[in-house]
C-alpha cells in the first residue's frame, strides 16, 4: 500500500567536517520519499519554487515518486544552509529562506485521499491539521514535529498530537514537549497527549518506542564514516512506515523490525551527503544490513533457573 | 570463581540535580566489589586511611568480600567532591584528595595470587602493570583507564595494553586514546594495541562491544529516575565479569549476556546515591531486569526472501 508524505522539499547547503554541498537536494518530504520509495510506492505534497531544477524533479521521476501534490509556484524554493561540527546530533543553522514555504497550504489532491498511511513530516502543526481534514480513515499518521513549534504554537500541536497515532521526536523536543528530563517520563506523558505510540530519536545513539502495552530500544548502527546527518529522521520515518505500508500489518512484532528499517536507513543515509546514498542504495544492501544489526545486537534470554 | 579488584576505596561529596551525599562510600573497587559479589566472591586490594568509618568497613563484612588486601595507610582517605548537572554522563571534580592513595602501591595476598579474573580499575597504568606482576597465570584481565592516564602516562598504558584481555573505556577516552571520531574507527585501533576486545560504555546511552569477530551493541535502560551516576563504570565491571567469572564460560555468547548483565547493574546502581542500590539489591531484580532488557531489545531477524 502506498504512503503520502506532507512536507518540505528543499535546497541545502550544508557543510561538515567531511565536506560540504551547495543548493543541494533536500527537505523532509524528498528524505522521507526517497527512503519509503524502497518499501512501497509514495506520494508527495509539498512546494517548490519556479527555481527548482530539473534534475532534482527527475530524480523523483526516476524513483517513479508520485509528484502530483508537488505544487510549483511563484517564487523561490525553500533554502536552508547550516553547519555540523564533531557532535553531529547538532545542526547549526545559519540561514533560513522559507521563500515559496512561507504561503504554502498542502492541497491533498483527489486521487491521494483515500492514502491509508501518512507521514506528517515537520511542519505547522496548523497545516497538519488541515491535511488530516482532507484525508479519508487513514490507517496509521505518524507525525514529525520541532522545537519551533513546541515553543510557538504549542495549542495547535496539543490538537494534532490528539489525532495522529504515532508521534515522532528527537529526544531534545521530547523534553521540551513535556518538561520532564527522564526519557521514560516524556515519554508516558506524551501518550497522555494522544498519540498511542511514541518514538524518540537519538541520533547516533539509536532510538526508543514506547507505547502502553511495550517499550523498544534500539542502539545506533555503528558507522565507520558519518558524513552528513541531514535528513536521518526523515530517512528513518520512510524506512518505519515504509515497511509497514509495505507489509500493512500493524503487530508490535511488526513495528519492532519497522523500527530496524528506519534505523537502517537513516544509517544509510548518513554515510553521504544529501540524498546520494539513498538515491544508489539497493535492496540487498536494505537486508545485508538488517541482518547485521540482529546479529549485532542479539543475546540470549536467561533459561529458567539461571544464577537463581 | 572468585575476581580480585584492584582499585580505590573513596570517600565521594557528590551533588546532582536530585540530591546529595557527603562522605558517602565511593571508589572504583568499591562499586565492583558490591556489584560482582551478586555473582561470585570478590577478593578486594585497595587502600584506605586511618579515618576510614567502621560502618563501611562492616558494609563489605555483611557482604563477605574478601578485604584481607585493603591496606589501612597512616594518614586519610582518598577524597573525591563533584557535581552532575542535567547531562548525567559528565561529571564536574571540584577537589580530588588523594591522601593515603598518593603512595599506594598494590600488594597482592598470596591467598590472592591464583585468582583467575581481575578487574584492574582506573588507577595508575604503572600500577596496573605492576598487579600483573604479581598474578599467577590469571584467565581474564578486564582494564579500565581514563583521560588523566592517556594524557599523562600514554607510554605506561601503551605497555598495560600488551597485556590485558578487555579494555574497559568510555567514548571520549576510547577518542582521545586514538586521536579517531569514530567510534568504530576507534575499537579497531584500540584491538591493534593490545585487548581482543574493546568495551566502549556510552553511560545513558548503553555500550558497545567489539572484537575481530564480532560487535556488540545495547542501548541504555531507559530509567524513570537517575539519581547519580557515580561508580556506574565500575557497576558495569562488576556485573560483566561477576557473571564471566560465576559462569566460567568466555564465549562470544555468554560476553553478550555478560555485557546485559553489567548494564543492569550499572543501571540499578545510578538509581540512588553511593552504593546505597547495590547494597539493598535483590538477586531477583537482576534477573527481573535482565528479562526486561531483552523483551525491550528483541526483535525477529528477517525470514529467508522477506522484501526481497
Amino acid at each position: 500500500m502506498s504512503v503520502l508524505v506532507v512536507g518540505s522539499v528543499a535546497l541545502d547547503t550544508v557543510k561538515t567536517p567531511f565536506g560540504e554541498v551547495k543548493e543541494a537536494l533536500g527537505g523532509s518530504a524528498t528524505y522521507f520519499a526517497l527512503s519509503a520509495n524502497h518499501y512501497t510506492p509514495v506520494s508527495m505534497v509539498a512546494v517548490v519554487g519556479s527555481d527548482f531544477p530539473k534534475k532534482h524533479l527527475d530524480i523523483f521521476k526516476k524513483k517513479r515518486i508520485d509528484t502530483r501534490g508537488l505544487e510549483i509556484g511563484k517564487g523561490k524554493t525553500f533554502r536552508w544552509k547550516g553547519y555540523y561540527e564533531y557532535d553531529l546530533n547538532q545542526a547549526h543553522t545559519q540561514k533560513t529562506e522559507l521563500n515559496v514555504f512561507r504561503a504554502f497550504r498542502p492541497k491533498i489532491p483527489k486521487e491521494y485521499e483515500k492514502i491509508e498511511y501518512i507521514f506528517l513530516a515537520n511542519i505547522d502543526p496548523q497545516l497538519q491539521l488541515s491535511v488530516l481534514k482532507q484525508i479519508k480513515r487513514p490507517k496509521l499518521v505518524l507525525c514529525d514535529t520541532m522545537n519551533y513549534w513546541i515553543e510557538k504554537k504549542r495549542r495547535e500541536l496539543l490538537l494534532i498530537l490528539k489525532e495522529v497515532d504515532i508521534l515522532l521526536l528527537n529526544d531534545s523536543e521530547a523534553r521540551e514537549l513535556t518538561g520532564k528530563h527522564s526519557l521514560f517520563k516524556a515519554s508516558r506523558r506524551i501518550l497522555r497527549m494522544g498519540p498511542r505510540i511514541t518514538i524518540i530519536k537519538k541520533g547516533e545513539h539509536g532510538a526508543l518506542m514506547w507505547s502502553e502495552n511495550f517499550h523498544f530500544a534500539i542502539p545506533g548502527y555503528p558507522l565507520e564514516d558519518i558524513n552528513d546527518p541531514t535528513g536521518a529522521g526523515d530517512s528513518f520515518a520512510g524506512g518505519f512506515l515504509g515497511f509497514l505500508a509495505y507489509t500493512g500489518d500493524l503487530s508490535e512484532e511488526n513495528m519492532r523490525k519497522a523500527m530496524v528499517f528506519g534505523s537502517v536507513m537513516a544509517s544509510y543515509n548518513v554515510e553521504d551527503f544529501s540524498i546520494k546514498r539513498l538515491e544508489r542504495l539497493k535492496d540487498k544492501e536494505i537486508i545485508e544490513r538488517y541482518r547485521e544489526f540482529k546479529r549485532m545486537t542479539h543475546f540470549e534470554d536467561l533459561n529458567k533457573g539461571a544464577i537463581e
